[in-house]
């Protein structure tokens, strides 16, 4: 599969992530596991033994290590085989597994999937925001999408389809599609926006608004950056003027990571600024943010990449309309950074 | 797939298209939404919008026109964008949907898979046998093969395996196999037939001769037409001399259309000319017909069509016998057919 | 895919072939059909008539015979066709099916994959154990793995593994992989063995010792033979010296036999020589090693098997330990007699 090596992606939520126990998850057609060691330092392996293959999520973890089902050869949390329990136990060369490069940073754990030394976690996106409140205003979600990573981006970048397809939560009652949305090119990010008037206000914010089912400002920008990292920066307000300052707000991101080239691990985190102390309404919300993806967004996506096969979308010459030229700029910033890996020679460690 | 595209199919029977609801079906590997509009029209389309490619069969009709669900392009019954609800409203080139000739006729809506201008009604089969009598002396049925077309082509045509693997419904007793089928070659059909007495009259006919349960003067004759359209003309007597003025008798029309390489649409038309205004009898007659065709013979073509995968029957080199004249005049009729076709170059509009 | 044609393979235990029955099995990638003649020899023919290719399986046997289910054709024991029901009742020339040599030795049936006329039974291994000593000694067992049949021989000449993933019937403690374990190449066959005392006895001769629950010897060795067979001679005693004089012995024969590429039929067929008499002891002990494999093994090899995909064990690149020298050779000795058929041009009858 075509994918960005030299990039950081969410392999997990932090909590998905234990000491003691094995995480397997696919990314880029690889399994992988993921434990914890004691020092609690998130560890990325490759999700095969070595000497006869077997999977190491067959396992377990002892300590900071990983034993083989199978023969019983341990593992360290750099992939060296510390322990064989066979003949002289003498270790052979070739008993390695190819681990990645982690970094825990925003409730998320980053994975690096290109050359190990190049991994800079400076280049992680900034996503300050997540950690910016208390933790009953913030909250994480996982679901698993049957189509490519760029579908999904081209769904969240031209958010029109948000008039069609949702119901109340995130109801934006055909305020967007007659918009030409706002658009720039920042080098490394593109963004999209939005601004409407609603005369019933969206669902995520109507009942904390000063007057709730009469009208409110709203807007939205969303931030794509290369692999497929994005922000929805959503908010309403009834102040007068043009300014935000006392608007409620929700940052939204979305991330997403290839699982195969026809599936994808899509993580959300959302931050709000509103009720932030409520843990009850914090589960709710994200719950229902996710539950609206999988039930209304993930059946579309899924029939399209049915649709598509294994062809491009350039090969599927598509009719564009108002809301794509912020997804048709992501595909190609995304697909130039491709391209220049490949002429660079830039092989992913897998 | 290889199919002959210059030539009608059934797409559906008419009571399966419906206004304001979407029929979903694959047709030669091409998925379609079938409509009906408000003058009745049966409207047949692809199943994908140009914008992003959505099944268009998540949508719906709006009167006489399909609205996308994702963002929302409404399309009329010649597949022309006729609204786009985003920014300008322009109607971009592209958002075209690829439509298909239609003609309703005999309760079954025809489909033309190939060049629209070479679309012409008058080479719809005659079947107007079908509309000849009542409504309660005609049924309609529709299964799924999991078999290519031509498989239930050899199945039809050849009707000495009902000697072998039917029930007490179509029971013919071993009176076919022993017999050379009459065969002859015309043109743009090929018709083979059977006679014989029964000495247990075919469970269809026995309660309603004469004499039930007392030997019956029985025919049978199969007219093939290419693609893949034929018509099974059965009838059991007990009057005097060679006639058949007094046949109980069932015109069986059977017509295959291609799913995909391996799965068939089978639709049958059964009509009769005994106990005419019975609709109990009509519907157990055509359920009962339905159900012998699947249980008896689709287990054995689809296990046939395993056993083939992607050879030819050619390439399987055969042991014919006496009943195979026919069905390899109709296969090697229909290759030539569709050799003729991609020598002239002719391309269906999928 | 890639086997040793001219061998002796079991199709099935003698109990699973009976006379009016057809038992349908795919062997090396072909469906074949197996029944009991009435003088009782096993027949073995491709499940796939010769006129439009149904299965054989479908149909049903009569007499000696079997008869094509779709239209009638009869074919004897050799494969010839002794009936068509049809027209004149001529045999046509292509009406034979392919049948395949068999033998009945030690309560399996066993088939012969290549040039009939090369068929020896003086090749069929020496298993004569089997034989030797009641009924009751002796369990027969069957499953299905899903992995290519030489991970199987990797795992049983490899016994090491079994400290590792085997629960207590046949528990070793821990004592095998420490050892580089015997390991002598006999030309066409290849033996590997361990040694060792045993704290708490292994669970399946623990209570039948003189002193359960106190120290045995222990001994096991393996025996394999192209292209899968093998038997694992194993046993304990509690007796004075290093002989085995009054050892408590099993004779487990594992014989795999290629139903695809990546699917194996996997026979045991297992004789003691302690508790001979018991005729539940028997049932219970057969039954729990077939457990067992089912249980502990076969979720590990098709794990492998998954990873391994299309490539071959040394494209893997495999880090070997100390009882890796047994099963490298086994490999190596199969993949030189396969590479001497394909050099003399041998083919299957298939
Ligand atoms: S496969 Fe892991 S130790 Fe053998
Ligand atoms: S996919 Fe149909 S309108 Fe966008
Ligand atoms: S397929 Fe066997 S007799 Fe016709």
């Amino acid at each position: 599969m075509r994918y960005l090596k030299n990039a950081w992606y969410v392999a997990a939520i932090s909590r998905e992530i234990k000491q003691g126990e094995l995480l397997s998850r696919k990314l880029f057609d690889q399994k992988m596991i993921f434990y914890r060691t004691s020092a609690g330092r998130p560890v990325a392996m490759m999700d095969r033994c070595p000497h006869r293959f077997a999977p190491l999520s067959m396992g377990r973890v002892e300590g900071d290590e990983v034993v083989c089902h199978y023969h019983g050869l341990k593992f360290d949390c750099t992939g060296s085989c510390t322990h064989n329990p066979h003949g002289d136990g003498k270790i052979p060369n070739r008993a390695v597994v190819t681990t990645y490069p982690t970094v825990e940073r925003f409730g998320l754990v980053w994975l690096w999937a290109g050359e190990p030394e190049a991994a800079d976690p400076d280049t992680i996106p900034p996503y300050e925001a997540i950690d910016d409140g208390p933790e009953t205003g913030v909250g994480y979600g996982y679901i698993k999408m049957e189509c490519n990573y760029e579908l999904i981006a081209d769904n969240v970048m031209d958010l029109s389809h948000v008039d069609f397809i949702h119901g109340p939560l995130i109801y934006t009652g055909g305020n967007l599609a007659p918009q030409k949305p706002a658009f720039s090119d920042h080098g490394d990010s593109v963004v999209t926006g939005w601004n409407w008037v609603q005369q019933q206000p969206m669902g995520l914010f109507n009942d904390f608004l000063p007057q709730p089912d009469t009208p409110a400002r709203h807007f939205v920008q969303v931030t794509w950056r290369a692999p497929c990292n994005m922000v929805v920066h959503v908010g309403a307000t009834q102040e007068d003027g043009n300014g935000y300052d006392e608007a409620l707000e929700s940052r939204d991101h979305h991330m997403m990571t290839p699982e195969t080239e026809y599936s994808t691990h899509y993580f959300m985190v959302s931050r709000r600024n509103y009720l932030v102390d409520n843990a009850e309404y914090n589960e709710g919300k994200i719950n229902g943010m996710m539950q609206a993806f999988l039930e209304e967004d993930a059946p579309v996506v899924a029939a399209i990449q049915k649709e598509m096969g294994d062809l491009t979308i350039d090969e599927m010459r598509p009719a564009y309309l108002a809301g794509d030229p912020g997804p048709v700029l992501c595909r190609k910033k995304l697909a130039r950074l491709i391209d220049r890996e490949i002429d660079e020679g830039i092989m992913a460690t897998a």
